[in-house]
């Protein structure tokens, strides 16, 4: 099953992909796709029904309909850094001991084809794809064999960043790590039956068509299930808390020299499986 | 004003608190003191109620009502480090040139006198007395002039700290600022208009009857307003973000030899004029 939101920023309203790649609507059905709508009997329900019995969404043509954020609500955006061996290697980092854990700010999420804003004054703003995990069942002191039955789905995630700002302004990351527009979620929430090998998916980005990363969650530190169980003895998760796992190599960061966007660039990147996600730059 | 929520854990209902301290009950008039309720048309609609004319809350002696954290629905629980520069000195840090910012997970918020839990694991479990702002008005770009109009009110936070996963297990501070309960909040929102001097409030944290933590937002680096428009260059605020603001000298970790909670304890803080807090330590 893949979900999604569409419609106009703040209004989203909860739909789901047919087998044709349509957009059907399920406001009929559930009120957002957030929260406990995510819990496992809410997701059997969704299941249950026959997409060919839901209503196209209006607007045809659909690709100009906007869809929002796969997960609406979200209470957490919690961050794993440095996850991939050789993506650490190219920012110069030590490969971490046990997972690098930063926070994304909730109010950064956006759509998955929204503008990304260069903020005032950013001068080294980044791009990183990585695979997003979306909790459905909550906890804390998850133990790591039964962590997988919390997840409702997966998505892609642009973890958006501000280098200097991440890395040059004192503190932790997360000062440039949740400008608005720096959290494009989506543009589906693929439920786990139908998201493929999670462990071996692969992951790509491109500017303006040029290649620039390219990866697979085969080469992560920690997987998916060791970061639920990690995660959760630290903070309590919640149904719609998104986990964000790391990026593969070839951020701007790790070019040599690096490269950082530019206003008018566009970024198209995608996780096998899960959609692919488009942001024209723009400037504030 | 002194705005407040009152009963049971996730079903508090508005409330404030009338000029004798008691207890009196605003469902009729806002849904909750989160969101939109904090904006300034919302706050003098509340303000031109005569609390007498409020139901006052059943279930007295009022002693035994149950507060909860006095805003609902955070969407960002941000907090400053090492801002005065005494408590900076007894950690060790060096005074900072600019604002350390750091995460505090929203699923950590808790009523101020609910019980903090020590987590399973956890041997530095540390206490930070601190005054919060909460946020009105929200935007980006804020001036530093216009920043004391975006606030709703002032509250106390402990900014409950487990050291070791704070600055031992790599990555951000986060790790060890979000589990659940590590956020008391409250016990009242105090409006601008009745919590005094900001510049020049005092703060204390007694443990066991013991003062541990004594100071005055005097000694601050970066006062309130300097804060607001900080972060606004790094991330949006929205209606009830809390920004906590860091603490004075006296905590755990700045003790010779270092302190650190244990079950059966009892804390007692405060902050000048904006109510004070209480909460057992548990064992997980």
């Amino acid at each position: 099953m893949k979900l999604l939101r569409h419609g106009p920023k703040g209004q989203e309203k909860p739909g789901l992909l047919d087998a044709a790649g349509r957009v059907r609507d399920l406001s009929a059905h559930v009120t957002d796709i957030a929260g406990a709508a995510l819990l496992p009997d809410s997701l059997a329900r969704l299941r249950a029904l026959d997409p060919d019995s839901l209503p196209l969404v209006p607007g045809m043509p659909q690709q100009d309909l906007r869809l929002g954020p796969c997960v609406g609500g979200v209470g957490k955006f919690i961050a794993i850094g440095l996850n991939y061996a050789d993506h650490a290697a190219e920012t110069g980092a030590k490969i971490p001991s046990e997972p690098v854990v930063f926070n994304k700010w909730t109010s950064c999420i956006s759509g998955p084809d929204d503008d990304v804003i260069l903020p005032r004054g950013s001068v080294k703003t980044d791009w990183e794809v990585e695979l997003g995990i979306v909790i459905g069942t909550g906890g804390t002191y998850i133990d790591e064999a039964e962590a997988l039955s919390h997840v409702a789905g997966y998505c892609v995630v642009n973890d958006v960043s501000e280098r200097e700002w991440q890395a040059e302004r004192g503190g932790t990351w997360d000062k440039g790590k949740g400008f608005d527009t720096f959290g494009p979620i989506g543009p589906w929430l693929v439920t786990p039956d139908e998201a493929g090998d999670i462990g071996n998916l692969g992951l790509w980005l491109d500017l303006d068509g040029q290649r620039r990363q390219t990866g697979s969650t085969a080469t992560m530190i920690f997987g998916v299930a060791h970061i639920i169980a990690y995660l959760s003895q630290f903070l309590s998760l919640q149904p719609g808390d998104v986990i964000t796992t790391g990026t593969p190599p070839g951020v701007g960061l790790g070019q040599k020299p690096p490269v950082f966007l530019r206003g008018g660039e566009v970024m198209r990147l995608g996780v096998e499986g899960l959609g692919v996600q488009t942001q024209r730059v723009v400037k504030s």
